[in-house]
């Protein structure tokens, strides 16, 4: 089990914090945005008095809401194509147990979410990049490059969409080339959709459960973490219409016993969150995206690709290692006693050597202090030697 | 991943429940004892307004109280020996994961716990039991016997302290035995104590912890689920001195990111639970335990050691399959409209064949649907047929 980047600066943060320094925070997916009202208070206003366990499936009242609100996404599933899991991380370990044996191969867009290797390992799964390129704004690589990938131990496709670390959209387009490979040569289509409401620009998230045909292959990851800030509940789900995927996800849901309870109470009063809530939130993220990007571009040798979804972006520096840019950051740097706090992107990429000269920033903090670290990361580079 | 033969039943038990019938649930651990209300304020008077992530670890708070509260149980811990999980079960699953690889054994006290199987499978760690005895009151074998079972692919020992599904209690000479066999073989020894506090007659619990000496070999599993009546928290934790362990298993915390927020906040408020509550409790399960033994041994033919701590007995029946006998009992069986829901215990053993003539009783119910249930037991043993 590696170590993942981000975790190895947490002692460099606590030792900058000791000096008496201030961290902008752009390593981290913890939204600074409140949690809807409607869900704090239903837990507040709980009536339980022996807090039992819930359904290894998580309760039938949260699920059929569930299926409602993926009715209003144009996904047509019911509570039983639906297990509640302790986070979208308990989903995926559920999907690598259930449908892969040790041995086989995932073939996962990358850059990708670090954990996604992590769970990986845990189960003995061997992870197959699918390159994307941020010259190419991190696109799904061609038909055919895909497709040479497809080994006869490949079980599944994995993407994240939109996309972390790259804020990617897949495009309609793209999804129904990814559902034909799946159908072709019989493999299971995941998608990590928990960032499905964070799609800006008038763009419209197309989930792979609203294409036609492909039910038997796709499983979703989903999660209320970020959708409605409540990173703490530990409440996801894992979707599908496959009957036999489902059974044995089930298998596994009971081994564990069930998902938290008050987080259910929390998740499911979340459902009925206004759409206002959304679309501020939106607004917020779509302000602080332009000006996280308007900002990065006058910094000069950089590059970054212009995300249309999720709160994340990933930055080419002109460094060689962001792997001790970032301790750097940590450890010799500050403007005034501030300093930042960065994602290193090696953590992202399976690849070796790839992504070193990048780092992913979550645009998760407010505008005047995105503004604030940006100019940091400017005066930084301005010194730093590899 | 195996069927619980717990789980199998459900789907009688849900025909049963639609014919009209209603059931005595003596198949499940689920308390109905009430949560304590210091537990149930806290969330309700939480401050929360963004629900974020807390440590992977758990939160500090909470593991310096946990500390102490083993401090009281002479368990000398401090909160860097504690990793907070999701229920016992996770922290489980961190255990198989981190201490074993693949086709590594671990030696359990048999009959145990039908889950441990379930995780061993999942992360393919072979289990080797020690089988236990109803005549002997599910004593531990002789030291002789289980040396005999040590190979050079053993890495751990674990036991149920006191037992699921035994309500066995181990002896000091018995824990200090097993540790000297930890320590001479350079194993690992691991103890379910989920049920600490369960214990009757005056007899008091022996933590391995308490232990001289296995600093390096020890590790605990607990769990706030049975102890508080909060089996819908899923908070429990893995406890153990030895460094390198502790840091694996963080590894595996950090990349399911964290345990349940709400959920910490009951158990560290639960900590302050008053003894009168767990004398109350401790009083209500002896007469339950009492009341239950006296009504079984009533029944002629029946075996049932008497159990000495947690909620449950292994009863030995006349008949040679308690799987079909448990099914008949919700399918054909009631007595004025009432039947009963029983434990196969064949899945508490790995030992093919062994336990197929026995059930576990859970006494979590009271005093009075526990007469009445074995009495619907007794009828029904009597016109039961093979």
């Amino acid at each position: 089990m590696p170590e993942s980047p981000i975790r190895k600066l947490v002692p460099y943060a606590e030792d900058a914090i000791k000096q008496g320094k201030t961290i902008y925070h752009l390593n981290i997916g913890q939204p600074d945005i409140k949690t809807p009202q409607v869900a704090l208070d239903a837990v507040k206003n709980n009536t339980i008095e022996i807090l039992e366990y819930s359904r290894s499936q998580g309760s039938d009242t949260y699920r059929e809401k569930l299926a409602n609100y993926y009715a209003k996404h144009e996904i047509d599933v019911t509570l039983d194509d639906i297990v509640v899991t302790t986070g979208a991380s308990e989903a995926l370990q559920f999907l690598f147990s259930s449908v892969m044996d040790p041995g086989d191969e995932v073939i996962i867009s990358e850059p990708f979410y670090a954990n996604y290797i992590a769970f990986s390992i845990a189960t003995g799964i061997k992870v197959v990049p699918a390159v994307c390129n941020i010259d190419d704004n991190f696109a799904l690589p061609t038909l055919s490059a895909f497709e040479k990938l497809i080994t006869p131990k490949t079980k599944a496709i994995l993407i994240c969409n939109p996309g972390n670390p790259t804020g990617y959209l897949y495009s309609k387009a793209e999804i129904n080339k990814l559902a034909s490979i799946a159908i072709e040569h019989d493999l299971y289509l995941v998608a990590d959709e928990v960032y499905r409401e964070f799609v800006y620009d008038g763009h419209k998230h197309y989930s792979i459960l609203q294409e036609k045909g492909v039910d038997e292959h796709a499983i979703i990851i989903d999660s209320v973490s970020k959708r409605y800030s409540m990173c703490g509940a530990r409440v996801g789900c894992l979707v599908s219409k496959n009957k036999a995927v489902m059974e044995t996800v089930l298998k596994f849901a009971q081994a564990r016993l069930s998902p938290p309870t008050y987080a259910q109470i929390a998740s499911e009063a979340a459902l009925e969150t206004p759409q206002s809530y959304f679309d501020d939130v939106i607004e917020e993220y779509v302000e602080r995206r332009n000006t996280l990007i308007s900002e990065l571009q006058k910094i000069e040798g950089l590059k970054v690709a212009k995300p249309k979804g999720a709160f994340y972006c990933i930055v080419e520096l002109p460094i060689k290692d962001s792997d001790h840019f970032a301790k750097w950051l940590l450890e010799s740097f500050d403007v005034d006693g501030e300093t930042v706090m960065v994602a290193p992107a090696a953590g992202f990429y399976s690849t070796p050597g790839v992504g070193s000269n990048q780092i992913r920033i979550a645009y998760v903090l407010k505008k005047e202090s995105l503004i604030k670290a940006v100019n940091i990361l400017k005066q930084a580079l301005e010194v730093y030697k590899d």
